[in-house]
């Protein structure tokens, strides 16, 4: 069946994915001669940028969600369907969702990328992604289950597991995460559990390269990793983990170290929809792209953000997988397809790089803004300023904003909460036991 | 083993469960001279009076949650165990817990009150309680997921059923979350989903008895069901649900509902924990106990809260199951048990009743307290001022006070969200195949 959308004598595009690309493209397409539909497995837009501060329970999951209809209120010719997309048929213009198939005249593939994981299956299984709101979840849940367990063991070396926390790569991701860390290790841990050692309880960083943030300058990577020891993380660099099973880190060098906690931040890879040509699907899982965003070899499907890859000779990876990208090509294929419903030529895609930032902690972050580089409790108050303007929603931003003035003042985070206990997913579990099955008859 | 908390030479209490009555114990005894434990299965206080605005998207869950840790940071000879307490052996004065057997010197038992599905296997695998918070952010999901599927589904009668709410029992949950849905359908949902026609929607709050609020007098009673009529909310009462199993709710009269949901607030029974005597355990599976909340028969263990029936010539079925009569005995135990450290006589619980209320929405409130009954707009500010400074913590307060001033002003709630989908849990799917292939085979 391909009903439940009203036809319309507009040309239909729809939009994979509610995003910063997918979001930006539907609100410069508001009443703009296009029926829009938008298709999410969530009924929200989640803020990534923010999801450590939900695992480290600085902020409530709910304030950094935004109900997607709620974005588009009031908008016309504009239809949301939760439901997951699997496939598309170019030949036919059709996409065939969890919902039913829906018909496009443009289609815009805005499904952003996934963990991951190295096609290790030991990690896969054991190691904590953050890519998601229920993931910041399980990762704050798992940290105070951790400490919960920690007073009642009785074996020092299982305690000492269950006190280290290892992140593997140091991009903004992972340096955010470890200072986040830090500060509760400093501040908020050891008055919710006086019984135990917190000089016992590690932070480890482990990153492949030489320095942190390794995108931006060698003087932010120092300072970076200045602010991170200050906080008690220990930076490990050139390192690479190769397996985890639940209980010890194993990297290429003589140091291995035991922890119930691996959170995988060390990379991702674009998330593309079936049925497109092989040979779109480059480096890093990508659909590559024209300078207009489209599909190499298709003429109404587009890609944006993450999963798209415009590769040209002077940007031979294509651009980097962040949110300003997704956002400004989201607002640049929307000006194209009005170009197009003008009878208008496209104009080609041009990257606006704005610069980079990373907080560490309270009064400690580094920014780069074209020439501009600085740190410190300047560059913290700007980091903070740029996130929270870039919420959605009122109601959101005041409730962060008070949440950060409040952790400023005391050092305090409200949200220390086993909502919903983490624990394996059964896919997982089945995994696991048939991982370990298949070593026990290799050997 | 007996181990993980230290021996002291003070006499140990042994708190089961952190809700009002726990919470209010542990903190009259505050460095009373005892080595306070308390063991919970949540790391968190709940405060269930609102859980039914988290379920209608009014207030995040962790606002109404607040870390047991926290509440008790700075005390001494305080120690917290998440843990689940399955078993007491009173001639051992020991617990079993589900990390380790505790004796005590003392024994509390405040482990309150859990839904009475009457032992109906239909409503219990297929009825939807709301006691606990993750319980309430599963009907969270579930009233979005059902508006998802409403919009996709071509069905009319299923459309129907996904878009009709049956709330069995209108004590104060029941009025209030009842109240909600009529908010939302009145002021949310038609602007989240311009597609659907809400004149379909039904909200019906069946009651067994001729009126709402039967605790309350008559005049609120009225005045409950009129403000809940005006909200759209269909009063069912002399009616009985007799057995539901997912799709249509079957009453005692000649009218059934079809509906995907039902949310069952009809009753609770108290939740002691095994090993007292069955003696004990009176009406409403509740631990009778004497004037001072000694469980009866025993020198050691006393039973507060929902969880105990201090049955008296006056008061033949013991106490309301409510917050006031927790947090009084809560209090009032606690100066018992320092009389005991003092060699004083301990004095008989008087518990002290402030009255009733109930909101059912937007200035529609209705409050009893002593004498004094009075409804509308000043209610509705009495009832809100009541609860915000019933929250613990200055951030909840601030955090829920914001929402309610936001929806106050431009009647919206930002937590639309379906952050974990609501499915039926792998147990009660088991359950549910297991009792019809018993229909099949009793025919």
């Amino acid at each position: 069946m391909k009903i439940s959308i009203p036809t319309s004598d507009k040309p239909r595009v729809v939009i994979i994915g509610g995003g910063f690309a997918g979001v930006e493209l539907a609100k410069s397409l508001k009443n703009s001669g296009y029926q829009i539909v938008m298709l999410d497995k969530h009924n929200y837009h989640a803020f990534q940028p923010l999801l450590y501060q939900v695992a480290t329970s600085a902020l409530e999951a709910d304030s950094i969600a935004f109900p997607l209809r709620k974005i588009f209120k009031g908008y016309k010719d504009f239809y949301f369907r939760m439901a997951e997309v699997n496939d598309v048929i170019p030949e036919e213009n059709l996409v065939i969702s969890s919902i039913n198939e829906i018909a496009y005249d443009y289609l815009i593939i805005a499904t952003g990328s996934k963990t991951n994981f190295m096609n290790n299956e030991g990690l896969t299984i054991s190691s904590m992604p953050m890519k998601s709101i229920p993931e910041a979840l399980n990762l704050r849940s798992l940290i105070f289950q951790n400490f919960e367990k920690a007073l009642v063991i009785t074996n020092e070396r299982k305690r000492q597991g269950l006190m280290n926390f290892v992140i593997a790569g140091a991009g903004p991701t992972g340096v955010e995460l470890a200072g986040a860390l830090g500060e509760l290790k400093s501040h908020i841990l050891p008055k919710d559990y006086p019984e135990l050692d917190f000089s016992m309880m590690q932070i480890y960083l482990i990153q492949s390269s030489d320095r942190v943030l390794p995108a931006l300058s060698l003087s932010s990577s120092e300072k970076a990793q200045r602010y991170l020891e200050k906080l008690g993380v220990k930076v490990v660099l050139n390192t690479r983990v190769l397996d985890y099973f639940g209980d010890y880190v194993q990297t290429n060098t003589e140091e291995d170290f035991v922890a119930k906690t691996l959170i995988w931040t060390a990379g991702v890879v674009g998330a593309p929809i079936n049925g497109l040509d092989a040979k779109s699907i480059v480096r890093g899982n990508r659909i590559e792209v024209d300078e207009f965003n489209r599909v190499k070899g298709c003429k109404n499907i587009f890609a944006i953000g993450d999963v798209a890859a415009m590769i040209t000779e002077k940007n031979p990876m294509g651009h980097p997988m962040v949110a300003p990208v997704a956002i400004q090509q989201g607002k640049w294929v929307g000006k194209n397809l009005k170009r197009i419903n003008q009878k208008k030529e496209m104009s080609p895609f041009v990257y606006h790089d704005k610069g980079a930032m990373a907080t560490i902690g309270k009064n400690k972050a580094v920014v780069e803004l074209g020439k501009m580089k600085f740190g410190g409790a300047f560059a913290w108050y700007v980091w903070m300023f740029v996130h929270l303007m870039s919420l959605v929603g009122f109601r959101n931003r005041v409730i962060v904003f008070f949440n950060w003035a409040r952790n400023y003042f005391n050092s305090d985070r409200g949200m220390r909460l086993i909502i919903i206990p983490f624990k394996l997913s059964k896919v997982k579990r089945q995994r696991k036991k048939a991982f370990y099955d298949k070593q026990d008859v290799d050997g």
